[in-house]
């Protein structure tokens, strides 16, 4: 794991074909085996400088030190899976020749079983407090619905979903770019000390290792891979939280995102993936549900306004209603004209809705009763 | 047009068929035509209590006074035009046999001209300070787009958007549920005066008559057939806008509609129009010209974020970048080693970053020059 940068396809390739040993044998030997060569040059347009990657890969090979890593690792309390591990998440496979080749776990939750029922949350680091409000609000009713919730342990919208999900029943996961015994951001220490006593921290670097740019978009695709769908909260036109989506997408994963004021350029990204038709318009954590449940069951609830009782009327004695003057009065006839009805229906009409409250007599003949809602 | 209610499909058929004075000797005389009250059953399931509408309307002629309320309207400046006039707008026709008999304007600007590049921006009467800018935003862009903007002289997102057209360039349309005469509500008393001055008020009503809950869902539909798109601004769950928008899709008129927040009532209906994909999500103007437009031109820009120089560095120039530490300094073989890059590549990838202003030499080996965001 310290010989190829996470997420190398090539490498991804090589240990898929001769496994690990293999691969490091061909790379301890300095040159890559003609078959492989001339099946990867076949695959793609532009070739890749595998003289230039070997030789990156051997000079790591030489320095690296592998049971050192498994020792520090283990010191720190941590566990590494292989794939064909029972708690290997299967689904990713799907990253295909970029599935990771290990993942550091730091935590008590078996990471297969709790990504079972699970959603990605993410968004932007400079949230607003609007985004953080709902990233928690997400968070905390997706975990009393049973959802782990799955998040970068960033700044802003990640920080809040974990936090929310910590209130609730389910799991929470974070998957760092760094070593899992690094706290970055330090100021989210307690949170992950949170995370692993109540879900599990999960990395595909080894203890120590620095985060960096290249590794913070590597580590998107397995927020996105773990998951059955991510939701973007908050997330600017230009932002780290499109690139999970972008995985999510390729992935044929769910893709949702919260709309918000248009006035908010950390919203624009969400909008912008929701005019494109690349994410479902989401504005709850029932909606998230339905979307990423099993098909049938987890259906969200129509919003409704109240029902006015104006809706139980009949169509005449809402036309005399209507034609009743809110203030004043006005004689049976007259009301007639104005609802078009014949003066027996009317007056029907008028008895009905005075019993209902809706109208009372005047000294100078019906009007409505107060207080009424003007329409 | 005191006759029958405006938007009585029956007396618009009745009209379709026998013209007005035909339709009005019918009702005079007491009953209708075999061969209409035949194909009217014909067309529909339930049949229309026709005697009851006959008495009604007969109740109504004896009591109207056309003559007089054309002279009222003429006294008050307005005028009244009739479907074949050279300013009734012909897309009127659309609504079939809920059609106006005909339209009161009082303003200077020409109603079908004004209407040929015209969008409806509606929504709640109780909106929200975030509901009133948007409107009053997006009234403003379109007017000076050139575009009109027709609303229903409300409360809220109407009059805001009005008032922001009134800055504009372009004319600006209310259309109201009362007579053109009654300044409903009273509050609107100038913003009418100035849409008169700067475009027109129009209404299916006589002078003098006032709104009722079922004159503002009608007038709704006129709303909506006059222009090419509508679009809600903000609407709860249960909005007349929401009944605006209803016919905007009945009349396969464009809908759009603006999200907002997820935690505001006054958003859910835009929310939900979006999610049943019944509405296009737009966050500006220029979306809305885009989706009202002719097709090709009045094309939105995408959403763009700054471009940062980091983009412009090649694969290795990058990795080199993010191998060298904020803070205190590294030697070159072990920036090589981290990028998993020779040496060679790695010496000249510095001395462009050091170039760029990406790196500096420190006594401790090569660091970030400050300051740097952040990834």
């Amino acid at each position: 794991m310290r010989v190829a940068d996470a997420g190398d396809a090539v490498m991804g390739r090589l240990v898929a074909e001769y496994g690990p040993e293999g691969a490091l044998g061909q790379v301890r030997r300095g040159h890559l085996d003609t078959s492989f060569v001339e099946e990867l040059s076949r695959g793609r347009g532009r070739a890749p400088d595998l003289a230039r990657m070997l030789s990156g890969w051997r000079a790591r090979l030489l320095v690296a030190d592998p049971v050192a890593d498994l020792t520090e690792g283990h010191d720190l309390g941590a566990r590494l899976i292989m794939p064909g591990d029972l708690e290997w998440p299967t689904q990713l496979d799907d990253l295909g020749p970029e599935r990771p080749f290990g993942l550091w776990l730091h935590g008590d939750a078996d990471l297969r079983f709790s990504c079972l029922r699970s959603v990605a949350v993410v968004g932007s680091r400079a949230a607003t407090p609007y985004g953080t409000h709902v990233a928690a609000e997400f968070g905390a009713a997706l975990s009393e619905a049973g959802w782990t919730v799955i998040s970068g342990g960033a700044h802003g919208i990640d920080a809040a979903a974990h936090r929310g999900a910590l209130t609730g029943e389910a799991r929470t996961i974070a998957v760092l770019a760094c070593g899992a015994d690094i706290a970055y951001p330090a100021a989210n220490q307690d949170l992950f000390a949170a995370i692993r006593a109540r879900g599990v921290v999960v990395s595909e670097s080894p203890m120590g290792v620095r985060p960096t740019r290249l590794r913070f978009l590597v580590r998107n695709r397995l927020i996105a891979a773990l998951s059955r769908g991510t939701v973007v909260v908050e997330a600017a036109v230009r932002s780290g939280a499109l690139n999970t989506a972008g995985h999510a997408v390729a992935l044929r994963r769910h893709l949702a995102a919260v709309p918000g004021p248009v006035t908010s350029e950390n919203s624009a990204g969400c909008h912008r993936l929701i005019r494109r038709a690349e994410a479902v318009c989401v504005t709850s954590a029932r909606e998230v549900v339905e979307l990423v449940g099993a098909v049938g069951d987890d259906l969200a609830p129509e919003p409704r306004g109240p029902v006015l009782p104006r809706d139980a009327l009949d169509e005449d004695t809402r036309k005399v209603l209507e034609a009743v003057p809110a203030r004043g009065g006005t004689g049976p006839a007259t009301i007639a004209l104005d609802a078009g009805l014949d003066l027996m229906t009317t007056l029907a009409c008028l008895g009905a809705l005075a019993a209902a409250g809706y109208v009372e007599r005047a000294p100078r003949g019906w009007r409505i009763r107060r207080p009424t809602p003007i329409p």
